[in-house]
């Protein structure tokens, strides 16, 4: 079938609602929070070259790069909207160091030039190409932005040199890189530049992956980076979570662009096996640290959820994608659960703090369970922080930030997608749209356009709703509704209805066994603790009792009180009773959005909870 | 107020039923499993003293004196009731090493003659004072049992060092043992020899616990050890539950001997503070394998419970001695717990094979998470093994079957009190008495006593039951029916009304909030996998549905079946789904008791389960 094109953020003015808002506070304090997190723990000062192992600086990590790269790529996105000529001072400044630094022979690396030079291309878990990788998404992002293309031309030279070293003298240690990154980034520029040459290492590095049995040094085995079977026979989702739809994102692409059935048929098991079976209600993935891994089916405790903030926004990178070469909902149904979140929650809600790690469920007291010994179990940090020593999450946020407009609108030649719902207008082939919302606070969308004359709009009814109306005519069609569109400029209402619902996971999910989620069209809730007191399982909640919901500046979106009764020991000295002894006290459970958790100190938090 | 006298399991013959069965298969089979894995080992033949650096024979460890002391005390007890000359002379065997082998000073320990001689009495966590009062209390139960005291008179010399080191020349490197139970033996060879250096001893240790700042050399901090406060002001149970319990006997014998209200205030809040916040349903203790230790109140989960085994026959050798004290029905009541539960569930049904720890939840499926790493989540092993590296549970259990008649009767100069219920006959000051009962089958206990006019007899009404019927005109004291005897000789039927009964836990409990579990009579049950399938938590019991129990003679107990729904899936595909949308059929739940879970292979188990 025909793929859909999407409509770059570019096009797309996020005009109003809670996005703008998000947008806002990316632009006006997230990005400089990261920039001078960044100056403090001298990622910027590494990319003089001057570290030695007797200096007083810190000692550059193997993926520091990455890090500053991710941050200029977000400073790219920022500056296409919003010129600001200190950020793009940054930026340049940035470039000039590289240009500085580059090898005669193309490489570039931080790490490997100054401390380990000896073993350039020689450790595949040293992340060099993943470096490279997100260096070259900075440098398509900051060129589309400004139209100045001196990173790409640095670049070029670097990706002439790993072609020379990988495809043709095959002198790496490695074959294909142990994070993949490099490959989605060859995408994007072969996008951009239709060089072939950008294409062709791109397949490379996917069709060699697997062929051998190429583990890594460390502990991990060969699935952990998605290298134990050739990419088309990948059919379920292994290993280090980000890794993996990294890879799963430049498969998507792959099959787009060389309409590979056996890579795309990959692409579809991937993503069924996913969210069928190995995703958190709130869009998180990756159930265990060990690995930051996918696990088996099913496997999805909440207290001990890894989740990673980046995990996340690859699963949406990786949704938005497939929704291109196969317009089913779902695929903009998963990206919308990431952006209302999974992505989401990394962030705090003053901008200025991440989480990198992603719970389901926080236990205060589980911190301090062992009393006698300086022991503990392993548990996610409870408050956001605005730096990690592995700081992949904060400009990873950034950009996802900067570019939701970008998951909006696809076209085809005779048709305009909306798949997602955000206050905006956009310029999209020869059409003129402009959506009106206030979406996720309530379900009203109004959408205005102009020029759309014989073609077909195709509006995404969400998973989550299951009651809506229309104020045109409309067919269903893989989720969403179609619209012909007669009249050259047209007015379409579509109202979701929201209201509290209350999902169930499936059976074999053994961790919400006999629990419920809450969610608010695409929101999903939480408890906590600041709220609703010590213990949130003593709570149970009434789903059909009277619901409250107020919308709250604070969070952007509604705030949800409901009947509950609380579970009191009818003898407080007995620690196991009859059932039916113990005393039910009506209350009331208030529940905020779970992106919102974290932000009033630390608290015990839930998602799951017990319901009537 | 007056204290009873315990009935020691000498004047009491378990003559059938539940415990005859069991008795029998300790005599015949487990002392004689364990006695061949310790010859297997190598604990019998460092006896000999003849491991060198060199030797080809295993190490010892500093604690194997202490398992071939209580698999000797264990011996002892079934010659007790069973001569049997091999037996007896593999008893004899050890003895005579040890005489061969005691220090001209008196000391004896192998590991700190063999191995490391210069670290005698230098490191508090060695264990030396441990064995020493396991080997205390094998000479008095072989001196019982025989007669012999050349065990005795060989201790006594060592003892006699003890008292010189630790209280006259105050010369070793620390002040009380790191791990308590030579303080309980110092009493039992007390009311033994009535010689009051035993006593001294006794109470040294326990005054001067908590007294200094004594911390172990590792990495526990002092309330690992019961040392971060003086004994009378140890009010909550923290730390290594082993030596918590071990403590908890001695101070309890201490309270008793020496009727110090203070000690008896820390025993009651002590007993408490365990039984009403830190005790699974099943009696085990010690939710963490983090320092094998209490942790904090209503921390108990299920699938990493570590509950030692042990640990439960510590507590119930606690709540024994507080009954003697104190008869409230709580202490038997406890007692009743992990004879049927928490300590039973230490041995396979053939006797062989033994769990150190006893977790109330297994899942397969968690031992297999982690599929792209080496690494993995520690957690409990699901089969019984003949023996541990660290081996100290299965003489523990074989001691404690051999001697649970012990725990059915004690006096005052004026009652009679029956505890538990066990088909036996009793010779006791004066009166016999015969009970016949088929418990935990089902309630009915039939008491003939004989020479009781005038007494009063005190029967326990067990914490679990709610309706009960005497043949007797009765009052209640404390827990217990009261019976005063106007005939010498009469017959006394009491009938514990047993149905399947449904528990709940203290709301605080979080790891059981919206769960149930399963009593039929003392007995705790479970679900197993081999029975109901892959996943028990799809699982929903019908607790108001007809239950089928049928007895079952593997088990010695009735088998539960209740009908139950099984949760399904509407939509396979669908992770999230709205609640009521599952599908619900009808099916049925199999339970058996707890103590005989894991006896048919790896499966998985839950005591605590969904109900409607």
């Amino acid at each position: 079938m025909e793929h859909l094109q999407q409509v770059p953020f570019s096009q797309v003015d996020i005009t109003g609602g809670f996005w703008r808002q998000k947008q806002t506070l990316n632009r006006d304090v997230t990005i400089f929070a990261v920039r001078d997190r960044f100056e403090d723990t001298g990622r910027f000062r590494a990319f003089k070259f001057d570290w030695t192992p007797d200096s007083d600086i810190p000692k550059p990590h193997f993926f520091w790069d990455s890090d500053i790269a991710k941050w200029m790529e977000s400073a790219a996105y920022i500056l296409a909207k919003t010129p600001d000529a200190a950020l793009q001072q940054t930026v340049e400044q940035v470039i000039d160091d590289i240009e500085a630094h580059q090898d005669e022979s193309g490489y570039f690396n931080i790490y490997h030039t100054v401390a380990e030079p000896e073993n350039r291309f020689r450790i595949r878990d040293h992340h060099e190409l993943y470096c490279l990788g997100h260096l070259i998404e900075a440098a398509v992002a900051y060129f589309e932005a400004t139209g100045h293309d001196r990173l790409i031309r640095i670049l070029d030279r670097y990706i002439d040199l790993v072609i020379r070293v990988f495809t043709v003298e095959h002198s790496a240690g490695f074959t294909t890189p142990g994070h993949e990154e490099i490959e989605l980034a060859l995408f994007k520029l072969y996008r951009l530049r239709r060089d072939k040459k950008y294409l062709d290492l791109a397949m490379f590095f996917l069709n060699e992956r697997g062929q051998t049995d190429e583990y890594l040094t460390g502990w991990g085995n060969a699935r952990y980076a998605q290298s134990h079977l050739p990419v088309r026979q990948q059919l379920t989702a292994e290993g280090h979570c980000v890794r993996a739809c990294y890879l799963y994102c430049a498969m998507a692409d792959a099959a787009k662009e060389t309409n590979d059935p056996a890579l795309f048929a990959a692409c579809r098991s991937l993503f069924d096996d996913i969210t069928q079976k190995k995703m958190y209600v709130t869009g998180g993935i990756g159930s265990s640290h060990h690995g930051e891994a996918f696990t088996i089916p099913y496997d999805l405790p909440n207290d001990t959820a890894y989740n990673e903030t980046c995990a996340s926004i690859a699963l949406s990178m990786f949704a938005d994608r497939m929704k291109e070469i196969d317009p089913q909902s779902k695929y903009a149904d998963t990206v919308e659960r990431e952006l209302y979140n999974g992505a989401l929650a990394g962030l705090s809600l003053d901008g200025k703090a991440f989480f990198y790690e992603n719970p389901l469920e926080i236990n205060l007291s589980d911190r301090h369970r062992h009393t006698s010994v300086n022991d503990s179990d392993r548990l996610p940090i409870t408050q956001r922080l605005e730096v990690f020593g592995c700081s992949c999450c904060p400009p990873n946020v950034t950009r996802y930030l900067a570019t939701v407009g970008g998951s909006i609108y696809s076209v085809t030649d005779d048709a305009l997608y909306v798949h997602q719902f955000m206050e905006n207008t956009a310029s999209v082939d020869g059409m003129t749209v402009r959506m009106q919302t206030r979406y996720p606070q309530d379900g009203k969308v109004r959408l205005t356009i102009d020029g759309a004359k014989g073609k077909t709009v195709f509006v995404r009814i969400p998973g989550w709703c299951s009651d809506y109306t229309c104020s045109l005519p409309c067919r269903m069609q893989n989720g969403y509704a179609a619209f012909s569109a007669d009249e050259d400029a047209f007015v379409l209402d579509v109202d979701f209805a929201m209201q509290p619902s209350f999902v169930a996971a499936h059976p074999a999910v053994r961790a919400d066994a006999g629990k419920a989620a809450l969610l608010y069209g695409p929101v999903v809730y939480c408890m906590e603790g600041v709220d609703n007191g010590e213990n949130l399982f003593d709570l149970v909640i009434e789903p059909h009792g009277g619901a409250e919901v107020r919308f709250d500046e604070t969070y952007g979106a509604n705030v949800i009180t409901l009947p509950a009764q609380r579970i009191e020991a009818a003898d407080e000295t007995a620690l196991y009773a009859p059932c039916g002894a113990e005393k039910a006290t009506p209350a009331k459970a208030t529940f905020i959005p779970y992106y919102a958790y974290a932000n009033r100190g630390e608290s015990d938090m839930t998602v799951w909870f017990r319901c009537l």
